[in-house]
């Protein structure tokens, strides 16, 4: 039997969804311990914005290490470029694990990977960004056999990215692919129009769903769509469709065009109440028709076309049915024809988040 | 940069499902020579029932064989002994696909892993016959380092398999599974107790759906329900619970008890309308409390309890809300507690069964 084999990882976030993924991952390695064929996970470096902790000599960091010792530490902060470095040099096959959100660690990622270090990470930013990137990334990875996953990048946890990559791999034909892609806006347009009763006012669901936690701190950052549309961005790329950023094709804002000019989100929440009307007429359009409006996202393969924004949907369409905050994704191909593959579910949070990302993790330890 | 890695694969059945296997695994195969970094997939034997061929030098069949030059093959048949022993002396990996229903076969996949050959199948026999075969499997499995992957084995091509590891891998607990699991079923009370209309009589129903080949060639292969309690035996036993065999619980069968002596499907389709009358009663009963019967199997997690049988949901809960032949699988975790993650789509046929088994194949040879 072969001598038990090592993967070093680096873990760039150990906030936030970096504190879900490092106690999961607690987990894991002890379940990965009780069989010698398995590999051994040694994490050796950890980062928050300003600080971070790694091993000079390669030797595992404690999982228990937490957040706040990450953020207290005094070592030297590595470049990304030396973390590249270090991380490429350790004795043994290496992942980087980018739990941030951050633009500029993504534009590393064809680095990282040239240099055979493999990426796990639900950061939407390298998948969504310029097509430019996203080629730079995937060229990369072709040519070291370094891997890159990000399940969590749509959908969190949700089995949304390894099944259009199954679909595609295996060769089917995706033809539609269309679903709720945003907590946020499930959770309103739930409240806002749901499928039984009234549903409250535009600017009131808004501000409720604010107070749970269900948007951004500035609610505009969920409003604008441009989440959504990177989610939609990274799913029609996976299909084939060669999408410029997610800003080039339709997307529907809900911010009204007088409240983009508010110099903060308290100012804009204060005067969102005017519009509701707006919002009511567009609910009022729906129910004349026996209908209920949502805001989703679509792919249409055939047309090359990528959408984001309000639609209607008859009540008994699962889209309508949705519940709470949950997510749906429905995959139209040649094979699922009568009717789709969908998935639903929570697609946001913490855990379901570090879910996905240690999810991918195995998959790719699995395969140095 | 190594040299290209070939991986040796045999294919018990290539008629059914194992001509869409064939048909998509040539697609991939030409996906894969693109890049040389990619492992090289090489069949080297295929069989059906009673023939065989295979490539004593280990050279690759033609991926164009049909199943009618499999069937007229004069080659010496290789008993599984030999087939066990040709694929493991092969000069690389070596997987078995196994696109058959069969015990027999099944009861081998112990020797196929103990000799390093790795297995993928669609065949539910193996994973919901004995507890003492599941651990042979997985035993022989964690010993040699070979792999075992079965996703069409629930579900067909749908991710249910890895999203119930995946959730168990990562360290969710799973509290609850639920669903629809049968096509067959799905598609007999979707049209005997739709949410709108009063639909069909039921033995009219059974005959319609047998009609269209929705069901068995004897439709008793269905309705005894024991294929939805096997795909619950290998569900149950996934998330840690040690199922004795697909008998070991409640399973409802819908063959009325004077019909379980009928010699012959015919006779059996004959005098089902006698019991229309029962199945009537079962949809008053639902109807009365404003709900739909549906047949569901279902795992309560915590309490160790597996059943399979006739249930009745609310008009708007996603399994009445059900379609054609759809599958429904709701997955209740820790994490996902708010609202089960769900995988919803058809569940039968052969190009979504070969779906699974090809993706599957990808996922071993990626390990290989």
């Amino acid at each position: 039997m072969a001598a038990q084999k090592t993967v070093f990882i680096g873990i760039i976030g150990v906030g936030g969804v970096g504190k879900c993924f490092l106690s999961q991952l607690k987990g894991v390695t002890e379940r990965l311990a009780k069989n010698p064929r398995n590999p051994a996970l040694a994490v050796v470096f950890m980062s928050r914005s300003k600080t971070n902790i790694y091993s000079a000599d390669y030797a595992p960091l404690s999982l228990d290490t937490s957040a706040e010792t990450v953020a207290a530490s005094k070592q030297d902060v590595l470049s990304t470029a030396k973390l590249i470095e270090y991380l490429a040099a350790a004795p043994g096959k290496a992942v980087v694990v980018d739990n941030t959100s951050a633009q500029d660690v993504a534009d590393q990622y064809p680095e990282f990977l040239a240099k055979g270090v493999s990426v796990v990470t639900p950061n939407k930013k390298a998948f969504s960004g310029s097509y430019a990137l996203w080629e730079a990334i995937f060229g990369a990875a072709a040519k070291s056999g370094a891997k890159v996953y990000h399940e969590s990048s749509v959908g969190a946890g949700l089995p949304v990215i390894s099944t259009v990559k199954d679909l595609v791999e295996t060769g089917d034909e995706v033809t539609k692919i269309e679903g709720v892609f945003s907590g946020t806006m499930s959770f309103l347009f739930n409240s806002f129009a749901p499928t039984e009763g009234e549903g409250g006012k535009w600017a009131a669901e808004v501000k409720k769903a604010k107070e749970l936690g269900y948007t951004e701190p500035d609610p505009r950052d969920d409003l604008n769509g441009l989440d959504v549309a990177r989610k939609l961005t990274i799913l029609a790329r996976l299909v084939g469709l060669k999408i410029e950023s997610p800003t080039s094709f339709p997307v529907q804002s809900l911010i009204p065009k007088e409240l983009e000019s508010c110099s903060s989100g308290d100012e804009f929440m204060q005067r969102l109440p005017e519009f509701d009307s707006q919002m009511e007429e567009v609910k009022l359009a729906a129910q004349a028709q026996g209908k209920v409006v949502r805001f989703v996202g679509s792919i249409d393969v055939a047309k090359g076309e990528v959408k984001v924004g309000l639609e209607m949907f008859d009540k008994s369409h699962p889209i309508a049915a949705l519940k709470g905050s949950d997510n749906i994704i429905s995959f139209y191909t040649k094979r699922y024809s009568a009717s789709p593959l969908i998935v639903q579910g929570s697609g946001a949070g913490g855990e379901v988040t570090a879910m996905g990302v240690v999810g991918d993790l195995l998959k790719v330890v699995a395969q140095l």
